[in-house]
């Protein structure tokens, strides 16, 4: 059995052999450049980690889950584009370093790209996966879009919060679970509980991703600590906070949202206060541990050696447990 | 035997079929509103001509002529942007009408739509076309890359300006013509006859539509006449005139390109005098016309009844004699 750490370095071999092809430059340097960004590499490894739950040779997942990586960092640079956002994984964006036109159309020739690698599975798989893969992809950007909608909404409700993160970010964890699972010969049960596990792991990703935009220290997480406050942000704890029942407290939080001119440090202590007397992150991590939870259920209930399982449990609560 | 005509209303209904889901309406609108500003329905009526030259019965291609339609859309999504088009078939862009974010998202959506039309074809044949989509969707992102990259270029000589508009537009219409081949069971030979006489046609198609920027009039183009003259753009016809030998009229063309503030019919009546003294015009039509007949020339050698092949012949000749 191999654990989480080799098929990290598994799937970052496989991403440097990919050979993009050099010329026009400004197409497929910045496909190269976001993925040699790193990050987690968490869709690739979950596919493995899935196929690995059921057969002892994973290398039929492989074209899959680079197809996941490489499709996650398809939505990665466009998604950088609409949220005007200029560092990504402490390094500037595409569009920051070259400009907007190259950040779409190297978006476009990556998420073709995925489709190429895709391309690469045994025939016997092949259909399956490929509808997985474009239903996910569809709902993932079904879920940038309510994203993006929430930024003109006043009111958005915690079920509703829920159901866009479930779409842009838990979908594609959820896929790259079942298709390891449907890779390595899962039957539909197992592969349905695999897909339903995902959904849980992502949302409790989102929302730990959301609490520690607040709470996290700079220098781990990458990005300026704080910035969805000062972006206002319609993250999980500000959600969470304006549905709140102490009128008093939402009020001083909508005053900080539409003050116009304000001193970001200033703004982050005070909305910081604001969560804390209405215990708004205590809720989040409440609400992320008991997705964790259901995941971990999920994982018991698959028919597999525990032994087996171990890998993925590992994944599960590093994830839960990080601290960037 | 169908005609042209036949496989054109057949491509208008089956488009209205393709039922996008109403929500998020950003999401899907753009795709409908785009493809319901109509245009030729050149590339699926290509697959469904080509097949039609080996079998009677084209229902199995109509998911790949249908995904083509919805590619081509995608990418005039995002050029749109790219370009800064305000108008397309006289109707202002996704962008204008939402704004780029919808325009970039909604692409995104409408090119896995496209793959998600491609997984319809039957197993027997999905597998090559899937290949052959890729292929040719990587290299369409390279032509409209070499397209702006042309923008900040000096000087572009004509054989770069072919290649350019190779990938830009002719793959598609090259992989639009095999695919049809590859869904109606043509033999290798066959299938790279079609692909070869795409080529031609979609060179010889792209001189046309340059050329009628300049000379077709207003109202049957659907966008303003002289276009590319006002906006400097790397056409055919200006490409082949900076390259000229007469060296007095291409520093007067070049004076036109440099001016900063101009009147426009000004620009292009200035311009299109230098055209008619460097014949330019005349040549790019000469071109043109020596690409339709290698076309024609490969139309002749495909292994199939004469009969079969007017629809074809039909169509190449309506595109080289079009006025719009």
């Amino acid at each position: 059995m191999s654990e989480l750490k080799d098929y990290t370095v598994l799937i970052e071999e496989k991403l440097k052999e990919l050979n993009f092809p050099s010329e026009p430059q400004k197409l497929y340097e910045p496909i190269q450049y976001i993925l040699d960004l790193g990050g987690k590499r968490l869709r690739p490894a979950l596919t493995l980690i899935a196929a690995s739950l059921f057969r002892d040779d994973t290398s039929e997942a492989v074209p899959a889950a680079l197809a996941l990586e490489v499709f996650h960092n398809f939505t990665l640079l466009h998604d950088d584009i609409m949220d005007k956002a200029e560092i990504r994984r402490g390094k500037p964006t595409v569009h920051k370093v070259w400009n907007e036109n190259v950040a779409i159309l190297s978006g476009d020739a990556a998420i073709i790209k995925a489709y190429e690698l895709l391309g690469q599975l045994p025939d016997s798989i092949f259909r399956k996966v490929f509808q997985v893969f474009n239903e996910t992809a569809l709902e993932v950007c079904e879920g940038q879009q309510y994203d993006m909608n929430f930024e003109e909404e006043e009111l958005v409700t915690v079920p509703e919060y829920l159901e866009m993160i479930r779409l842009k970010t838990s979908v594609l964890i959820a896929a790259a679970l079942k298709i390891g699972g449907i890779c390595a010969g899962a039957d539909a049960a197992d592969q349905e509980i695999l897909y339903e596990l995902g959904i849980n792991l992502g949302l409790a990703f989102q929302l730990q991703d959301d609490y520690l935009d607040v709470y996290a220290s700079t220098e781990k997480f990458g990005k300026t600590s704080g910035g969805d406050i000062v972006n206002n942000k319609k993250t999980y704890l500000l959600i969470n906070a304006l549905n709140s029942d102490n009128k008093m407290l939402v009020e001083e939080l909508k005053h900080w949202i539409n003050l116009k001119d304000f001193n970001p440090p200033e703004k982050i202590e005070a909305v910081k206060k604001i969560y804390e007397e209405l215990e708004t992150g205590t809720d989040t991590q409440l609400q992320a541990v008991s997705f964790i939870n259901n995941a971990v259920e999920l994982l018991d209930s698959i028919d597999a050696d525990s032994e087996k399982k171990k890998p993925l449990e590992e994944l599960i609560f590093k994830l839960m447990y990080r601290e960037k």
